[in-house]
């Protein structure tokens, strides 16, 4: 369960989730990691629409000149920018920034939609891809591009921005639980460790198999940052021109990287059922001197049976591999539950069963049958404890590698050890600084679980009401 | 239904479709037209899905390098091209094309995953983003970024990729014709009309409501152009080394224009049935001294109902506009029903429906039953009749506008009288020019649809077999 970097990529190619692009830090999304996108897209993009949220798509290419309106946001986003400088064989007069992301150009076009407090709240969101130059890179973790979606709100009222930002990081953290079974942490974020160009960034942070942290999705409170950089204005409901109070949040294909690293073991990918490409994969035992048809046929009716009640399943029927190379090749590829069928079977009416997340005898299941309605209900069942045993195991994981400390010594050695440390936190923007260079470790949140109560900062001694994490991160 | 530019301009702003970006050339898809997009992605991807096309991603920067293997290709689209020349901050060695398609970078791709014919055929898709450099733009018709699928696939043989290419280009006629209500012409394009690096390519042609022509999908067969340029092999089942054959094929946000220019008629659009964000929209008559709550109740329940049988439905409930206005208004953003209930309609248990195909007396139906099952009914077979009366008047317009030339004056005075000239033709590539420079019209398609036989072209008098199609197009 402590992944190295090695067994990461060889799971990235070997299950064919990626590959490297031609240009350094790009990375081709392959089927079957796409099929794991969709998935997530397709959770996410419900969850948005129910909550009134509309999709909508800018500019990819977006004025140098924006993004300098704001600050903050654009020391933060410099290093990493690609810039279009010739189009249509022509240079151009003004460099054309690869959007890195989309609050200038929202901006932009907000201040012309937005005229009085009746266009508010307005909710956009978009899906696309995004550019960010950077020099370390590692595929769905961190590339020159990604995809990702960005939500973008204007509201009237800062108490309404706020609660939209806490609404969109509980339906990441509601999505990395039920759906990715990753045992997220939410919180807040400190505020060097914020979004440039926010007032609060809110994010759920992930425990991976190496124990690092992983940030894996985060929502902002912008206040009128951009609104103001941009001259975004309405009238209120008593004739005043006052400024949008903003939110905008985001989830990326770095979500996939997760999943992997939370989940995968020894034996490849463990995915989590409710996004698996593959839910359930039928291997029939073909065995010579047998009713081979009867078997294929039994395994056909299987597939057939599990799709037309939703779910999502293959048959295996190849005869050039064994059934031990197939257990094998759909485990690397982390396909929750396996389903085996031979000439025995069949004559007695059941099948064997096979869970991902527990290896051998352990994880066995017998006697389930092949009835159709009854092989449904029993897929169900295990989808649901498969998801279950992989989000108990990350959950116990996760909460035997955070210690909890009440000094600088009790950090350093946790993070020395691998570990997360929590400990109630008072400190400066430059003590914060300060860990990060003498450990490595960042401050990863504010949780949103706290204890209660104050006690002295484990750094400063200074009366902390709030307990923080710090961990090396991705 | 001559809409003008002015017209469609108006459409694009009014009906809040899109807005024009801060870079020249570059738009906004708000979300009403957004929903459109999705309608039209949710429709094709599931059909690609069914023809075993799984989707995935490559990065948007492609080496210019790239693009200069396939002589063809790069003269195609060397002008149109965005370069990005730094990044983070630092010069790049090679410029990087924005995408402004991927057969190269595709190929650059399966040089490394084709091996054998094993792997064949490789049927791929991706929803991308593209930039093409174009001086002369319009809203969703030429845009400098636009959103498109793009499919790529590889095949063991010249026929398996000439049926692929066959078969998509059907997939898009079939959407056009059975989706968006767009009675388009299937057919093959001239030489100098084809794809820059294709073989053949085949298109579906359109008649706007301005009868110019709009291309609204193509479907590529490209030989083993690409994988010659990329070094793309494998070994066929005899152990040889070859080429596979490829296709490609694309259709964007361009049909979104398309379905505007179809069927939009003096009181704004008219949206197809199958593609409309809000299918039936129910505006409650309230007025003064009656039971406006028994109303908004009967509103509200029909839109449930609607809903819950998977219907798009809309209740414009509120009290500061006139029905007068939401009727006007909701018949601007193309809404195919409208339901009016007042409180007479409650006390009769009925509702009145109003088609948008059909203005004023002759499209509304009395007496449609507030019954649950009995309204949901009557919209299913009311969205049915609106998607039929449009595809019906737009084949009627189409049919009348098309002249079977027998000589040059004949296409030419079609031309002028602003129509469609279609003529048996045997011409050469410098006839065809001629003709374009002659009359601005351009050889649209070979349609699929020809009347068999022989007989003289009508500009060389030469035995021509098939007859071609000359339009002005946007």
């Amino acid at each position: 369960m402590l992944p190295s970097n090695r067994w990461y990529l060889d799971v990235v190619r070997d299950a064919e989730l990626a590959d490297y692009g031609p240009v350094r830090g790009t990375m081709v999304i392959r089927p079957y990691g796409y099929a794991i996108w969709e998935g997530i897209q397709s959770y996410l993009d419900s969850r948005f629409k129910e909550l009134g949220v509309q999709n909508a798509y800018f500019p990819q290419l977006i004025p140098l000149s924006f993004l300098q309106k704001e600050a903050d946001h654009v020391e933060g986003f410099a290093p990493e920018l690609a810039l279009v400088t010739k189009g249509g064989g022509k240079d151009l007069e003004e460099p054309l920034v690869v959007r890195p992301t989309s609050e200038t150009m929202v901006n932009h076009m907000l201040a012309q939609w937005i005229q009085s407090y009746r266009d508010l709240p307005m909710l956009l969101n978009q899906w696309a891809n995004v550019h960010r130059w950077e020099l370390r890179t590692r595929p769905f973790i961190r590339t020159l591009e990604f995809l990702w979606q960005e939500g973008h709100t204007a509201h009237a009222t800062a108490e309404e921005a706020k609660a939209m930002a806490q609404q969109m990081v509980e339906v990441y953290a509601d999505f990395a639980i039920n759906c990715a079974a990753m045992p997220v942490i939410p919180g807040r974020k400190s505020r060097i460790e914020s979004f440039a160009g926010a007032n609060v960034t809110l994010t759920i942070e992930a425990m991976m198999g190496d124990r690092r942290a992983l940030q894996a999705g985060t929502s902002h409170d912008l206040g009128d940052n951009f609104a103001r950089a941009f001259g975004t204005q309405f009238l209120d409901e008593s004739g005043e021109l006052v400024h949008p109070q903003q939110t905008s949040w985001g989830a990326s294909t770095r979500l996939i990287g997760g999943i992997i690293m939370t989940h995968g073991d020894d034996m490849g990918l463990r995915l989590p059922p409710r996004l698996a490409p593959i839910q359930v994969v039928i291997v029939p035992i073909l065995k010579k001197n047998t009713d081979t048809e009867a078997v294929l046929a039994a395994a056909d009716a299987l597939a057939e049976a599990a799709k037309a009640a939703g779910l999502r399943a293959k048959v295996d029927a190849g005869t050039e591999k064994t059934p031990g190379f197939k257990f094998s090749y759909w485990e690397m590829k982390g396909v929750p539950v396996r389903i085996e069928v031979g000439p025995r079977d069949v004559a007695q009416g059941t099948c064997v069963a096979a869970r991902r997340d527990r290896p051998g005898k352990e994880g066995k299941q017998f006697g389930i049958p092949l009835e159709p309605a009854g092989f449904v209900a029993s897929m169900r069942q295990l989808l649901d404890d498969v998801h279950d045993g992989l989000l108990a195991e990350a959950t116990a994981f996760r909460d035997a590698n955070i210690v909890d400390v009440e000094s600088y010594d009790n950090l350093k050695a946790a993070i020395e050890a691998g570990k997360w440390a929590r400990g109630r936190w008072a400190g400066s923007d430059e003590d914060e600084k300060r860990i990060k260079e003498e450990t490595t470790a960042t401050l990863r949140c504010i949780p949103f679980d706290q204890p209660g109560g104050s006690g002295p900062c484990f750094l400063t001694g200074a009366d902390a009401a709030e307990v923080a994490i710090f961990a090396k991160a991705y």
